[in-house]
């Protein structure tokens, strides 16, 4: 019937604190059914710290934020348990760390600072509390990174775990940049890791933990989120986030842009923790990652011709008359990145 | 590996009309893993016109929607299949527009304009497209009706349709109105249905169709959302929307006022669909659906005493110096509403 959810919180206080008797001593015993929804609710909002942007947070049919520019960012992303995450590759902090960013980036690539969260967490009944207590923390320790907060959701019961993260942002009076205003012309940068997420879900896959850093990005990625509004400052004629590959979100500027991306292999030479990857899966070409692994969630701005860009930008190639994406001038498979439902 | 979706809606054009040729002929055999995630995207895009307050809507990493307020009422629900909709009950224009409007009256609840919704969608791989295209109809038309549209979202592979709904909503210079304000002396008023979709529901589930209004209530419920921010003018000084049941929803405004209520079952008369569906199923008493039952999406709102309430305002109690909801000023087992994990 009816789910309520986050924004019904008003039930009984102190989470894990009330457990009913009969439920067995332990806390990775707890389930979400022994504690019920207004119980699980108040755990996670424990965890959960309201920001400084919240009127009103956690509790009552809605959340009110601030808007200061009078206008509001707005996205979206799901994460669907063995889709998106496996319980056996990633802990919950890690997962709820790495939702976070994912909404987080996408606010970051129109050029906003983000402000807060609205979370969806759907969880079979037999989850234990502690596990949806560190996905919150999760949740609310990348929200920290990036300045925001957690301030509303819901709750559902599910058969595997569906998490809906919806972010919000703020322009502070700068013009949104869209993937659509690349020209003739500008320079292509990225701040932000390329390549370590799919290098280490590729580690992950073969049973490997090392090099440690890939798995710790795959696991939980650090999208740079100052660099967007500093992209906006520098005069940004375009921005995205990098979740689906360098070579297909480059696609979707050109496409938007109407114009052509060359990008130039030399600029986007694999560190030396993608060639140890590469050599411990066997020989792989760790370019491949770089140019076709998403999920770093990594900026890519087109910026226009002599900007004068703070070290942490790389310039990684040009903007051209042309159409779609090439490497070193030419058409390549090797820029192909995820799609859905194939 | 990583989402994108409705904000990354930069590919084929034209949805539908970009069938593969070696999908079968007939709309209903298409399925998302035919038309792939951009092509998904721009068919459901297609059936969700963009609304006036919409600075960038779906298409980018993230929408930009006007905040006119300078602060954004948010909120999100989530509908998962087999627990909140069930596919063959409700079609999917009414599962859609029964999403939509969930959402869309927790933002009137807070005495706030319903402006946007960002919509994530999981569904299976082998899912018609038409599903999809009629449940973004659904959404359309629902938001049409709150003068709000649908800007952005995500999509995803599930193994069962979970919908994710984000509102976004504009105060217009009022004070959010919280569960927290009602004071002794407060009326107690309701605009909207009562118990009508609980007894749609459970004329479906003995195999009955009439009454068909209440039937209809269940699948698509129709919350009167003018009246959330016409409470906030007339000086609501609490509002719930009734979600999970007139008895429940008032607890949490009683609790979070730290306050009583008492409502009167003279004033909650059930009408005649009502009781023609409890004397089809044998004979029930129509006041538990009133009572207990959820999903209508009614404003419940408290008034300072002597408000002059316009006619779709039904006094049915006042607020006291007790705790707690009381049924003819006794507590009664006949208010508890729904819970999740149970």
């Amino acid at each position: 019937m009816s789910p309520s959810g986050m924004e019904c919180f008003v039930g009984p206080l102190g989470g894990v604190g009330h457990r009913v008797p009969t439920v067995p001593i332990g806390e990775g015993r707890i389930t979400v059914a022994d504690l019920g929804e207004f119980g699980l609710i108040a755990a996670l909002a424990a965890r959960m710290p309201q920001g400084p942007g919240t009127v009103i947070g956690i509790g009552d049919d809605a959340a009110v934020l601030a808007a200061p520019d009078s206008r509001v960012v707005a996205t979206m992303d799901l994460l669907v348990e063995g889709r998106h995450f496996r319980r056996d590759w990633s802990g919950p902090v890690d997962i709820g760390g790495k939702a976070a960013a994912q909404s987080l980036a996408d606010i970051a690539a129109m050029g906003a600072a983000p402000t807060a969260l609205i979370v969806g967490l759907a969880v079979p009944s037999d989850l234990p509390v502690v596990w949806a207590e560190d996905l919150a923390t999760g949740l609310a320790q990348e929200c920290a990174r990036a300045g925001a907060s957690v301030a509303g959701g819901d709750i559902a019961e599910a058969a595997t775990i569906v998490l809906a993260v919806t972010a919000l942002g703020d322009l502070a009076g700068a013009a949104p940049v869209t993937r659509a205003g690349a020209r003739p012309g500008d320079l292509v940068a990225v701040a932000g890791s390329l390549g370590h997420s799919a290098a280490g879900l590729a580690l992950l896959r073969a049973g490997l933990a090392e090099p440690a850093s890939l798995v710790a990005v795959h696991r939980w990625p650090r999208p740079p989120y100052d660099a967007g509004p500093e992209a906006a400052r520098l005069g940004a004629t375009s921005m995205i986030d990098i979740s689906d590959g360098l070579g297909q979100d480059l696609g979707h500027v050109a496409a938007a842009s109407g114009a052509g991306i060359d990008i130039e292999s030399a600029r986007l030479e694999p560190d030396q923790a993608l060639r140890a990857a590469a050599a411990a899966l066997g020989g792989l070409d760790p370019l491949d990652w770089v140019l076709a692994g998403g999920e770093d969630h990594a900026l890519a701005v087109t910026f226009p011709p002599g900007t004068d860009l703070p070290e942490r930008w790389v310039v990684i190639g040009q903007v051209d008359e042309g159409s779609g994406v090439r490497l070193d001038s030419r058409p390549s498979g090797r820029l192909s990145g995820w799609n859905h439902f194939r």
